[in-house]
């Protein structure tokens, strides 16, 4: 059968990237508890296509996604980027995994235990011998607005935000300790499971710690400077205001 | 040209409904402010397909779209159930509008003046001489924790919540009505700009009126049994938890 | 601390559904190939609330969801509805459990495997001595257009679709069962994987078998009406179609 | 009242963006053959924050929504932005705004008008004196894989792709130009209403004018790069495939 997608292209463009996009594919990734975690993660695929080129091989990346699923931890991501780069005769290859991940954690004063989901992205791009990996965690907080508790005889409005925060590293970390980091640096922290006490824990806890999405994004971005681990990162806070129904956001990255 | 959806079909299956599902459409809704008021609907509209016909004609929904999507209010909304009925020769016909609405609303102690979004549907059906409209509206709200306020020294959870309300009536109604109702049974109000007054004025609000979402659902379903216009209805309510990352849900239905 | 929500109320409106919504958690579901399979379920856990009773105990509902998270299958399911009825001492029970569930499948002429994403969704009721559950997959397929294949010289439009199955039944079945039931009554099978030769088969297969909504909709009812486990079910497909920007749509349902 | 937000922060970090996100509006746009057309909009509205603010005023940006809503364009786009900065005293201001467009359409052969659905997205900044403005529109397409075609005895697989342009440019053009750009580059275009002589007409061009992603992208971008209205602009396309469950992909950009 001929090869329609390896004739030949006059029109003389480069495509940056080419591929498959929001596949969905069981996966076992590392777990600073359990050594690793199964998941479902939804994956995007790409290399560049050469302007002499008609098209890309596209089952060939499922070919290679098939490979890497049962194991995937911040090494073996780059030997798939390796692998796709290869199996394709690309010039540069760009892969993109994200998947939620589950924390066993313990409500703050009864202790009993439930899973908390976050949502966890790998994006990384070989591009020649250069090598790129952006890891991101997106984290529930709930935050407890200043300006509310200040000016207001009693209460203050609060709500659930969404942290999510991408990082650039030289030197190993747990996605564990990224979200124990944005978890200490909000009102509070999230649940899935909190009896009586814990709730009591939680509303007064928050009320003492009144912050707005600037606030947490500074908090996060001051800790983050002083890792040395994190060579760039960028932090980001959106607060699904109770008063609203928009968001209020705040963002920032840092180059060190 | 064979006509391929007019020929015989002998497995004997009556389809319930086929149709288009999912068209965006620009449509003139009826506004009690401003007498009409444009949005973008998305719109599902299906026929029975009784067991001889192989298939129905697609195409004519969308015209029946668009001699309709100019004015569309309680009665062209039967009018348009009339017209697919007729044009597809079928026994009954289905009808679901879904859009945005929005009405201007003024801040309580400011009176600044800003618009506010909340989602409409219309569902209906011809079925024979028979004919049914439930009309669903999705108000946000804010909603304060009883129990939170009530366990912790100061302050108290509260969150953005979601009450859909879906009504049949015997009698003309507005839209706005049904926002009111449903806006005047929950903590606090929401909305899209408020001064600093009126956030003080709002977090005081919601800390007086503490309320779960099973309050918010009883607070509605009572003041709606006492509408004689409604004669068939269901209240369901969704806190966007702050402390938790899922929601509280609550739900009931009323037959009078 | 005071016990809020045990507190009575006044109002004397049962309401039909209270509990969590929308919680995501880790979860093993029964696999014919391999006994478990680990995926990330939503789960959505309710009570009926007696009028009498001011508020439900929801962090019970994640208590419940701790307990039966590491094995779901038919029957853990009932035992989880009348854990959550007990403990929650309700009159009624309602679950609803939705993932993503993998199946290993072979492209039809190179044998080359890979992972095939399906939705499945179990929706069950305790209210006394009823049980009832519903079992709903979602099964993505080819459908090519007959009417287009019939006046067009060469070609004919095709798209992907949605099946979506729900079943009650009386006797024990397979997910995989209700999979295959689907895919064999499309105009072709879709895949994660396919070579070139596998592509070929695939076009030629789907352009011998066109089919529109309506018939495969009626295609899977003639074929579940034959099974004397199912007791009642309905079928409901939605093609994508590739010349138009909505979808078509076929339902039905059958009580037997 | 104490103004919370105006405080000195001490932790001497710059954020890049703060503001209100995800808020919907209706918006009066421009149209090429009506003058303006009602839609609504979600919009995003930055401004970047000094180290020595605590926070920044977020009514004031639904303040300037206000004043705007009634009447965007490109040229009251950047008027917008300078009042964003300006009201809120920030060296720098972004402004997203993303709505449905739509445009009548009459089918190829019988003619028949129908409106056809388009997302439009302005995402502009003003920073100092520099001002950027980037302009794209999302335009559904239908392709026909010209790999299948050649393999297979009779028909191809072909599905429904989303071309999505992002422009920057030096003269004014209209949105009309850049989707009818896109609708002459795949292989046929997507229509809301079609008769039978239009379906016929639609298969057959599809037929004889197979198109992989990469084709797409590549037509769109020879086009684009011959109009000297367009200083840099990127062009991708995602193709629902009808024999997968994931997507084929292309993306490029060009800066001339």
């Amino acid at each position: 059968m001929k090869d329609v997608q390896n004739e030949p292209d006059h029109r003389n463009i480069d495509l940056t990237k080419v591929g498959i996009k929001g596949i969905k594919y069981p996966m076992n990734v590392l777990d600073r508890a359990n050594k690793t975690q199964a998941t479902v993660a939804t994956v995007n695929m790409y290399v560049h296509l050469a302007h002499r080129f008609k098209g890309t091989h596209m089952s060939r990346f499922v070919e290679v996604l098939n490979e890497y699923c049962s194991d995937l931890n911040l090494s073996s991501f780059f030997e798939m980027l390796d692998r796709i780069k290869k199996i394709l005769d690309a010039p540069a290859a760009n892969l993109e995994i994200c998947f939620p991940y589950f924390m066993k954690k313990r409500a703050p004063v009864s202790g009993v235990a439930s899973m908390m989901e976050y949502t966890c992205k790998y994006v990384g791009e070989i591009h020649g011998a250069d090598r790129k990996l952006f890891v991101t965690v997106d984290v529930p907080v709930c935050t407890l607005c200043p300006c509310s508790k200040e000016i207001s005889a009693q209460g203050a409005h609060n709500q659930r935000g969404i942290v999510s925060v991408t990082v650039r590293f030289k030197d190993f970390f747990w996605i564990e300790e990224l979200i124990e980091t944005v978890e200490n640096s909000a009102s509070s922290e999230v649940f899935a499971l909190l009896k009586r006490e814990d709730e009591k824990f939680i509303t007064e806890q928050a009320y003492d710690r009144p912050m707005f999405v600037e606030d947490v994004v500074r908090e996060v971005t001051d800790k983050l400077k002083r890792d040395p681990r994190f060579t760039t990162f960028s932090v980001e806070a959106e607060n699904f205001e109770s008063i609203h129904n928009h968001s209020a956001y705040a963002y920032t990255e840092v180059n060190t």
